[in-house]
Order: C-alpha cells, then sequence, then structure tokens
C-alpha cells in the first residue's frame, strides 16, 4: 500500500538487523487519517469473504482492527486481552502465545460469547513476525468453532517466518506492507505489493 | 448520550456495588457503529476547545480515543504504554498510576516527541473511576508542557470520585453516561445527562 510504504520509508526506524519501529504513526502515535485509509484496504480485500467479525489482541491491534471492522460495515470488534497468568474458566477460550521480541509467554483469552460458534472470523494485526500471534488467535477461533476466512496484517516482516508459513498453509494472508529486509545502513527495504 | 444508555442497561452486568461490566459492547467485544456514534459525540462537545490531539492508555481507551479523533478531522492519537518497570529515559514522560480496581501501580509512559511542547490535548478514556489514570495523563501533559483542553469519557462511575474532583478543579469534563449507583437488585441506575 503506497501510503503506507511511503510512512515507512520516512517515519520508520530500525535497530540492528531485526526490529523496525513505527511508534510515529502506528502503534504508540496514531496517524488517523492513515490508519483509517488501511483499514479500507484490508476492508476492500477481505469484503468478497464476508466476515461477521474481526479479531485482534490488545493492545496494537484494535486501532486498525477498528477501522477495518468499520469500513466494513461496522461489523464487530473482538480484542483478546492479555495476561501472564489466567485461572482456566469455562466462560474463556485461551491460547498461549509466546512473543520472540520479549521473549516473554503470554496468554490470550476471549470469553466464549464473543466468538459464536460458526461466526466468520477476519484476524486483524499491527504487525506479522513469527506469527506466534496469530497462531494463538486462530487456535481460539478454533476452540469456538469458527472459521477463520482471512488474516489482515498491517505490516508484515517479510524476514521473519510468520507470513511464509501461513501462506503456505493457503490461508488468505494480506499485508499492507512488507519489509523485505533491513539493510547494512539501517535502511528499510521494502518489497513491492 | 441515549444510545450509550440504552447498551449499559440492555448489556451492561454487574458485580457487587461497584463494578459495571461493559464487555458485551465497549471493552473486549467493541460495537462498532456505536463506538463511532460516542466519538463523534464526544468530538461535538470538545471541537470547540480545538484539540490538536487525542490522548489516551492502552488498551481499551483506544477504540473511543481513534474515533473521537476522526470526528474531529483526523487528529492523531496518543497512546500512553503501561508498564510495572520502566527504565526512566529521557526520550519518555512517565506517571505512576494507581489501579483501585485491580490493586495494581503501574507506571505510564508516552514518548516525548508524541506530546510536543503547547500541544492542545484531549484525554480520552473508556471508563472513569477513581480518576487514577486521567491524573495520570494529566500528568504526562503537565510534564511535557501541553495544556489539558478537555476530558472525555464513555461511562464514568458517579459514585466514584474520580468526576467530582475533576469538575471541581473546574476541568471540562464530558462523560457520555454516569452511573450513579448499582441498586440492591444489582440494576445499573443511570444518571439523566
Amino acid at each position: 500500500m503506497k501510503e503506507l510504504n511511503e510512512a515507512i520509508r520516512k517515519w520508520g526506524k530500525t535497530i540492528g538487523k531485526d526490529v523496525v519501529k513505527v511508534d510515529m504513526f502506528l502503534n504508540h502515535r496514531i496517524d488517523t487519517a492513515l490508519m483509517f485509509r488501511m483499514g479500507e484496504e484490508l476492508a476492500d480485500h477481505f469484503a468478497s469473504a464476508r466476515p461477521d467479525l474481526v479479531l485482534t489482541v490488545e493492545a496494537s491491534g484494535i486501532a486498525l482492527a477498528l477501522a477495518c471492522a468499520r469500513a466494513l460495515g461496522d461489523i464487530p470488534v473482538v480484542f483478546a486481552k492479555k495476561g501472564s497468568t489466567v485461572v482456566q474458566n469455562e466462560e474463556m477460550v485461551t491460547s498461549r502465545v509466546y512473543s520472540f521480541t520479549h521473549k516473554t509467554e503470554n496468554t490470550i483469552r476471549v470469553d466464549r460469547r464473543y466468538l459464536p460458534e460458526g461466526s466468520r472470523v477476519l484476524i486483524v494485526d499491527d504487525f506479522l513476525a513469527d506469527g506466534q500471534a496469530v497462531h494463538g488467535m486462530m487456535e481460539l477461533c478454533d476452540q469456538s468453532g469458527c472459521p477463520v476466512c482471512g488474516i489482515g496484517i498491517g505490516i508484515e516482516k517479510g524476514f521473519q517466518p510468520g507470513g511464509e508459513t501461513l501462506r503456505s498453509q493457503g490461508r488468505d494472508l494480506y499485508s499492507l506492507a512488507i519489509v523485505d529486509h533491513i539493510d547494512e545502513k539501517g535502511n528499510v527495504c521494502l518489497r513491492e505489493n
């Protein structure tokens, strides 16, 4: 997506070979107009999959999920909550998510009532790297008997395996921007998509 | 706000005399159309205060902040991040927030660059109870040299002191719904506003 690629080039900062910081417009400060354009772009791609709801995980996925749900005609958003310890509870579906970035394991959880059996779920997140968060959300959908009809991502780190794994499983994964690599000067090199 | 009052009456659950759960439409599952109506209502109230940005705190404030920022003509949203331990860092402004609900103290932080000195800040949050989160955000604004031009809240718990304290300080606080009390049958009693 052209505007997003431009924002990454203009505002993105890199740390080493792995970390792309987009605090300036995506996940600390939000460029509101850009966020809604991103949501519309995801909605255009996934409208034909007829999602009943958008599922994301707190906190930084919420804005893109809401913008996308708006553009899909005000379908509901459900955001999974994170917690390191969760009492197992029949009202909740839970999944464990390992974060390679933070080297921590989190439990994510959703109240069963908000993933009614048979609902077509569009998973949305701001970032895709190793794909642990997306896999955790897919597990929540499985446990709830909800088919995942697509996965919409703001920025995919193409040099980490999350995207390739999902595509090889035949998932409809659509990433608005894909960072191919960070070069030796610390520049973000984007895949043209 | 009529639609919000109706949603609280229809979907709100109470626990004891203090807790109002609005998971169904506000802070776990989001009713997207209602959330944007709430954002528009806050924007109508605060447009004349000419905010430059909306400040909230992760996670459940993000959706209302974004909806409000959209209605204010796509001004930026900044969301403070939470962390129990934060390395003091010149790039960050930080504040300590005690949560009476969770009996924990959190540090909230914002990168200084995203609260440029002199910016007029509209603080938005989904809930107001004791007012600790709002006071923490006001402190971040003070440290950044940013005037707070208003405080917009989804649901105020009128039986807790946060709202009264802010009003007595002469703050322009606007709450879309105010829960007056929870009665002995566990019903939510709303103040007509």
